[in-house]
């Protein structure tokens, strides 16, 4: 297979991690006699320093014109603090998912055995557990109008929805269902919120086409609640964009690290895979950030293209190096191990 | 003393743990020589079957010419996947919640130590945690204009913060942090969210009168995860009404039992206390509520009046009833005691 591969490090130790990932599919590339091709981009804080633009004109275009997107990580804290900065690194990655038309991202959830110890939760707990956030990424508060008013004393941010918007993800969300343990659980707020009401009535209109899944609804507050307390009871969980960001992040818990996760976002055309944590730019430069969650990304753009065999033998690689132990210090406080040694085992493992 | 407290059982359990809270308080009185004088009300879904009104006049008056008011809980299932509903239980409490202008929700959290291994966290993570989060509670996307379209198709929920709202809550959590570990962390997002910009600028405003408090910021994403990862690094939170909401559910977990948890909702003028646990229909006169954040919601009102001792003793008795393990099935599944017998054993204890 040939597939060009449109890759934006990002910011903080975005770079690092992703060039992990890269190593991992040129591996898979020479093993398996595929060709993927690489084209770097500018996207974040590291676009605006170079071009004032956190998601340049040329950046925006390459992403749309190749099979799919590989992404670092974005964020950098001196624009965090300052209200008044009118550039923001996350505008780039809005503006992609919105030009992408990104609007379903993806984020399986199952801790790895050889790591069980490494979650502040106990093994009792979430031995077992096994379960995929669809979370709605280009709607929601996140791409409502917001107002600032003159004096800068009052604010707002508006969470729309629609029924379309709603209807497509929910379609994803219930095939998935199908095809794992039937049984889809909507998050939201419809006790107090209209768009959520809104969501109860489109997701249960969907469900009728897919008799087999079992559907049921929960409050945002008790899943973040339930998330801890018994996450095996889940098994899809379908939300809109802002409680996804919130329990998707929430969740990563279960697995020790969210150095483990990644996740992809998906559009009519086109499909983006990151890790989900953040640019964790206190770690920039030091050799010390997981990789593994960017190398799954990697994995999960295998599996997308159909490339099964090749993707469970990143899987399989990955689950070496946490078995082995060659992994980073969030998982191993005393570990000799950096970003780049553990990229090394599993590339070389491939 | 002599009080007058307006008392709302409200749904499902409500009613059954209250009356505990009553009794306890009953015993305070009469060893402490205080006079309470509880008149019932109506609220929520009882409220609607009996009036129509999820708020009754009568029950809002009551409130308004009370000096505090005890709430058991809200809501029916009967009206949450009903999303035609045009009156629902919930609104009820918002409308009670704006009309006392009860702007800060504040919930303690720290674990008893004789119930350390109830929760899902281990040991290690939970033992020492002790803060508390102040939630805003009559802004932000629950009181914000909604919208439906005609054809039902398209909602949208708006998000509305002034500095005046940030600024008196922000007060009552930095004085409470300068009573404590003198740390405040901020939770919002502020990479996206315009309100949230407006909160983080207003709270570093706010700061520059606390220099001994150290401020800090975390995106809610990461705060859901932190609460879980670490909860020993906070002291005292800070947030809007929805984050709030979700974060404080979430982190009960951290005492094992949402059962064990009450808060009070403060205003210029008025005070409610409630335990933060919802109505849970199932459990509905079978007797096997926990009745423990309701008392300890008692507590809290008689220390809200300057009646710390009498408060102690509540505490007292709650801690001696979870050592002698004369608690409810949620804290021993196996256990033989029921809401009545626990209620019982902490006022036979004042
Ligand atoms: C960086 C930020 C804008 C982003 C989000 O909130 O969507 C991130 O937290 C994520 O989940 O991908
Ligand atoms: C019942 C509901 C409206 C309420 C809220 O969301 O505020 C509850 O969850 C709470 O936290 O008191």
């Amino acid at each position: 297979m040939n597939l060009k591969i449109a890759v934006l490090p990002g910011d903080g130790i975005g770079p690092e991690v992703i060039l992990q990932a890269k190593k991992a599919l040129y591996a898979i590339g020479e093993v398996y006699n595929h060709e993927f091709v690489f084209e770097d981009a500018l996207m974040g804080a590291v676009a605006i320093d170079k071009t004032g633009n956190p998601l340049p004109e040329q950046t925006l275009n390459l992403c749309l014109n190749t099979d799919a997107v590989l992404l670092g990580a974005i964020g950098d804290p001196k624009y965090d603090n300052n209200p008044n900065a009118k550039v923001r690194p996350e505008q780039g990655l809005l503006k992609l998912r919105k030009e992408l038309g990104l609007f379903a991202n993806i984020r399986p959830i199952k801790p790895y055995k050889a790591l069980i110890e490494a979650s502040p939760l106990k093994r009792e707990i979430i031995e077992g557990a096994d379960f995929t956030i669809f979370r709605e990424l280009t709607g929601g508060a996140y791409f409502g109008t917001k107002t600032l008013n003159e004096e800068g004393t009052h604010a707002s941010d508006l969470c729309e929805y629609s029924e379309e918007e709603i209807t497509r993800i929910a379609h994803l969300a219930f095939k998935s269902a199908q095809k794992r343990r039937k049984k889809l659980t909507m998050v939201d707020k419809a006790n107090v919120l209209e768009t959520s009401r809104l969501w109860r009535k489109v997701v249960q209109n969907v469900s009728e086409n897919y008799p087999d899944v079992k559907l049921d609804f929960l409050f945002v507050d008790n899943a973040a609640m339930q998330l801890i307390l018994n996450p095996k009871q889940f098994d899809v969980i379908l939300t809109e964009n802002l409680f996804g960001d919130i329990l998707s992040d929430e969740a990563s818990v279960i697995t020790g690290s969210i150095g483990l996760l990644p996740s992809v976002s998906l559009g009519e055309k086109n499909a983006l895979f990151e890790p989900i944590h953040g640019s964790y730019p206190q770690a920039k430069g030091k050799n010390i950030a997981n990789p593994i969650a960017s190398i799954l990304a990697a994995g999960l753009l295998l599996e997308h293209f159909g490339l099964t065999k090749e993707a469970n033998v990143v899987y399989k690689a990955v689950e070496k190096a946490i078995e082995y132990k060659v992994v980073t210090v969030d998982l191993k406080p005393d570990s000799k191990f950096g970003t780049n040694e553990v990229g090394e085992f599993v590339s070389n493992f491939i």
